[in-house]
């Protein structure tokens, strides 16, 4: 039998934080393809589109003026899926007809006065205004809600239409799937092993060095050993932080830092502004915030669909979805590949 | 309080398959879309294509010579994501860096010699050669290995780069997620409750009647009360049957006649062949067969991703890949515009 190589070998790999196995072949990144290859997104962007309802001085599509900002500005989504006031579903005794009530709100921020730039081509001062606005948001929120996503779709692939910088903060008073399960999977592991999950993990990652992307005194990118998504991405604090709200001043300037660098040697891996989604996880809050959550660790993921090039992406369809997540090239690879990316930004910024 | 109405109020519903939660955001169908549209699919297919590897008499990548088929015909992957005799990647201390061995097969199954045609544009005696192919191969694989997934996925906007009528099955050593998560919660509903979920929710849903998109003596065709995917149904047939090698000659042919039905009413939604992923469920294989399995109930899910028209779907990103999955109509809004297009293809096949 011929030796283990990930790279010519599928296997399966577990994903602890979703207690659940994906299927690496990276050997299937030899198949040509035929298939779909997405439009390239807008070439030129101006600064200031009277029509753009983000930007500054502009009325949006329920009539109300946006001031005229110069740093970040938070609004309520005018489409939002979840309201204050939804009225009770009311129940049902059988066990397969089961609903909830479902509350909460929806906000949209704007990172920047200006559409023709993005979080890497931003100042690390412009960056760290984000990250206090993130930070104030889920303080105010999270007073009692339950959970706080702040998520960002960037790209016309990922369903975002607008290509102002912003991104969306939604609170519900429910802990949805994705936090549920990982807050399951984070609090047997603390209870199994007396240690967090993730900081144990990124102590591993840093030492192992072959799936780091970009790391600093505070911070540490990995493609996580689970990776889904082909050039998926972690971001942790090193130390012990519950919430985005415990980070320093000094802290949150290395968050600024290491995003800037991470998300520039993502524009530069296809040389195209690069599409993703990107949220951020930390301990629930509301009336958890009274519960011992030691088990938890802050961190964010990223999940970017370009397999190929700038106009071919992995589709997660078929066995995907029937059956399980299959990725094409190994962690180690996708790794490899963005660590050795110059951290310099294929476009210049205009100011 | 206002009184709770589905169609304008958000709420929870729960998916007792994948024992989660999906968000019923109806309202939301009200905003305006100005994101990424799909491109139509290509006008004129040719019925024979030289250079279409999956065409009759063709020759495909790796040298092979398709045989002058006129029926159903089944060849290996030539790119197969599971391979028969990997090597295992050995095991590790940490529990998190864990991986398995995958070995699997991977074939590809055309439905018919034309590449003109789509199942709803088949005849019933050509669809039902292709469920007693199914059978077959479930049954041949199933032989030894514990899952075989049978699974199409149709439309460039699947990842689908090919327009021949075709679908895939792939075997495996391991129980993916997906069934492995089915297996427990239908396990744990028939322990509980002593009937098997989805023959009980079969009889609940041919009563309610509201989301009931086509049925007949021995099968039902629902929009579930959980669908996340905004047109999503589950074929499901009517008595307790484990696996597809379990139907009887009638059922098949009950089968292929309300999969020519489902599928009909797909195309004349949005009058475009309808883009999807679907695939079989039923009791696991190989060392299972010999397990008490009478907690599942065969069924197959149909998961397309168009929401608005034939060039605009649904995005599963942002929210849904780090919170919890949301729609935009509800199930029995998707159920009954279903129901009410008509039966007859809005396009004739020329023989
Ligand atoms: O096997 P194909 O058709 O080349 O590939 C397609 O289906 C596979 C199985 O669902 C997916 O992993 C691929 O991302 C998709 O492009
Ligand atoms: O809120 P938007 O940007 O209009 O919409 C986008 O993000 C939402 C939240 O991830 C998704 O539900 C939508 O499918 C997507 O198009």
């Amino acid at each position: 039998e011929a030796s283990f190589d990930p790279k010519e070998h599928q296997h399966l790999r577990y994903n602890p934080l979703r207690d659940s196995w994906v299927l690496v072949s990276a050997h299937r990144m030899k198949r040509p393809w035929a298939g779909q290859v997405e439009k390239p997104p807008e070439k030129h962007v101006p600064r200031h589109d009277p029509r753009n309802p983000l930007c500054p001085g502009n009325t949006r599509a329920n009539g109300e003026l946006n001031p005229d900002y110069d740093s970040t500005f938070v609004f309520e989504n005018d489409f939002p899926a979840l309201q204050p006031h939804a009225p009770d579903p009311g129940s049902c005794e059988d066990p397969l007809f089961q609903s909830k009530a479902a509350r909460g709100v929806c906000k949209v921020m704007c990172f920047h006065p200006w559409s023709d730039v993005t979080l890497p081509l931003m100042k690390k001062e412009e960056v760290v205004k984000v990250i206090d606005k993130w930070t104030e948001l889920v303080e105010e929120l999270g007073a009692t809600y339950p959970w706080v996503q702040i998520f960002e779709n960037k790209g016309a692939m990922m369903g975002c239409s607008n290509p102002h910088p912003h991104c969306q903060v939604w609170a519900s008073n429910f802990l949805p799937n994705e936090p549920a399960l990982s807050d399951r999977c984070q609090r047997a592991y603390h209870q199994k092993h007396g240690e967090p999950l993730l900081l144990h993990y990124a102590k591993q990652e840093a030492e192992k060095k072959e799936r780091v992307v970009v790391e600093s005194s505070d911070w540490l990118v990995v493609v996580p050993y689970w990776a889904t998504w082909p050039y998926q991405t972690l971001l942790l604090p090193r130390r012990h932080i519950l919430r985005i709200g415990d980070l320093t001043t000094a802290e949150r300037e290395g968050l600024a830092d290491i995003m800037k660098r991470l998300l520039t040697k993502y524009d530069n891996l296809f040389e195209v502004s690069f599409p993703y989604s990107m949220g951020w996880h930390g301990a629930p809050t509301g009336p958890h915030l009274k519960e011992d959550n030691s088990h938890w660790q802050l961190h964010a993921h990223y999940y970017p669909p370009l397999l190929r090039s700038a106009s071919v992406k992995k589709f997660m369809v078929g066995y995907e979805m029937l059956a399980q997540e299959q990725r094409d090239l190994t962690p180690e690879q996708a790794a490899e590949k963005l660590r050795n990316l110059p951290e310099e930004h294929f476009k210049t910024r205009e100011d």
